[in-house]
């Protein structure tokens, strides 16, 4: 394992983006928010991803020079049409725009449909809550996932994040709706290791914790069995009818074809409804009463990330040998 | 169990409703929220519940003559004060009022402060769902689930509640954070069953199917672990800032006190957005996409409330004779 620098390795992505077509401003952007992703520790959406999403520009499953378009504004909600831009840039400016809406009307939507994978959904949530926002944003995705009682995929696992402000340390939920990804399976399954609960089926239809097995039967999860799945199900809903996009079972099943996600943004201004003393107080309040049911035992969403941030500034981001090597070579 | 009629069980709870003092358009309205939670087939929110609220009158805990009041507005947010009225009227005329701000401004947001107890949490999304809007809500509890890492109660399962319109039957999603009410392990442990998964922890804080094990350590398990945990705490977090009302950790821990709880019901004017006939496309194909999945053998969110419904209307709605016979002595 490589440690790389911090401004070392965005400069290293933008430049291949740059070289890939990239107005220069807008490679900045993209690779400061894969470099930022690995930067906080979600390893698998950061630098990690970085060649597939190479590769979708290639096969033009992502236009580079594709901006978002507004279509429809109905007050505080609007509609955008991605145009197949890069994921994460749509989504950046998804979230600022839903801040900027929430800023005169309390509250902002901005339902964006045609839009590519966003990497970390984490970062919008930060965006938000960095802006003293509380964000609200969620994706659907290629169905991934089998719903409750079935054997097949059919939903996505559509990651949702929930993000509130607090100047001692933002709460950042972002959580998918399979209890592993299929990431964490081949993770562990590497390490030799069994699950520490229930992550999916066998090939016989029982429930393991034996992530290879689960890998093999495709049939990981959802978090709460029929919750998750449910949960799943309406995220997608709200996501293709408020964009007008595309809904799970339309999207192409090829990870390196998946295009066309319908996503939501939400910004609701806080600072404008209460003092921010107030709100911090009533958020530290709220954080010391959860971590005091064990201290050092339990940890709130988000909590691990600025300690990791901190780690991988000062120590540089952790990369994996054949990725750095790779990355060179793009 | 009996099989009353529907007219005559909202008439009964309404009569007991005028005698505490209700006026009686308010008991009327009160009253048959409690009957149609019953009507569709979710009994332990319904007249099973009502004897709680009964006394939840009488000992102070709701304030029967008291309407919510409008503290704040920001645009498309506006906080109410629910001043301790009873829950399911305030959760209504909530939803109701984020229905009308959204029909101006696309996006409605009602932040409700000392509230009490709602019933059944998907009433509001019925509600919205019937007015063709999206709807999403959720309500802050009594610390009564433990969060990932702990061994007691510190966070609220928070029900939440997401409904989307859809013609052919609305897709309801109303679910706790924890994998099973206390309600619904007393129901398995009288059966003599194990539950279908995990639900919790034994007194060695191993994970068990054994309802009756779960209800001695007070130890259910959050929807996927640490997600539901962390969902769980995010939720309250929204509620009491947006709302300015209480948190969990502030909520008295007797069930017959739980009062002053922190609400947010939000509606998006769906209708306004897109035609009727193109959303209602949209919806049908999600469901149907999901439930080809494994026909007969999948569900979504709320299928079962219509169908309940309509032979609960048809053969009068299901009562212990002792619970009849307790609301006549009321």
């Amino acid at each position: 394992m490589l440690r790389v620098p911090f401004p070392e390795l965005a400069a290293t992505l933008s430049g291949i983006l740059v070289r890939t077509g990239f107005d220069p401003a807008r490679a900045d952007h993209c690779a400061r928010l894969f470099a930022e992703t690995t930067r906080d520790g979600v390893y698998s959406h950061g630098v990690e991803r970085f060649p597939r999403f190479f590769e979708m520009i290639r096969n033009g499953s992502v236009d580079i020079h594709a901006t978002p378009e507004r279509v429809q504004q109905l007050g505080a909600i609007e509609r955008w049409d991605g145009r197949r831009g890069p994921g994460n840039l749509n989504a950046w400016s998804s979230m600022a725009r839903a801040i900027e809406l929430s800023s005169e009307r309390g509250i902002g939507c901005v339902a964006l449909a045609n839009t590519n994978h966003w990497m970390r959904g984490g970062t919008y949530g930060w965006q938000a809550a960095d802006a003293a926002m509380i964000g609200i944003c969620w994706t659907n995705t290629l169905a991934n996932l089998p719903p409750w009682g079935a054997p097949v995929a059919a939903v996505g696992n559509n990651p949702l994040v929930i993000a509130v402000p607090r100047p001692a340390g933002p709460v950042v939920l972002d959580m998918a709706m399979s209890q592993f990804s299929y990431g964490a399976l081949a993770t562990w399954a590497q390490s030799g290791q069994l699950l520490p609960v229930d992550g999916g089926f066998d090939a016989n239809g029982n429930l393991t914790r034996d992530p290879a097995a689960i890998e093999a039967s495709q049939r990981p999860l959802p978090i709460g069995y029929w919750k998750g799945s449910g949960l799943a199900m309406v995220l997608d809903m709200m996501a293709a009818l408020l964009s007008g996009g595309l809904a799970t079972h339309q999207i192409p099943i090829e990870p390196l074809r998946e295009t066309s996600l319908s996503q939501v943004f939400l910004a609701f201004n806080l600072a404008k409804l209460c003092p921010p003393e107030e709100s911090a107080r009533t958020a530290d309040a709220i954080v010391e009463s959860v971590l005091a049911s064990n201290p050092g035992g339990v940890r709130y969403p988000g909590e691990q990330v600025l300690k990791t941030r901190t780690e991988n500034l000062a120590l540089g981001l952790p990369l994996r040998e054949a990725l750095w090597a790779e990355l060179r070579r793009l």
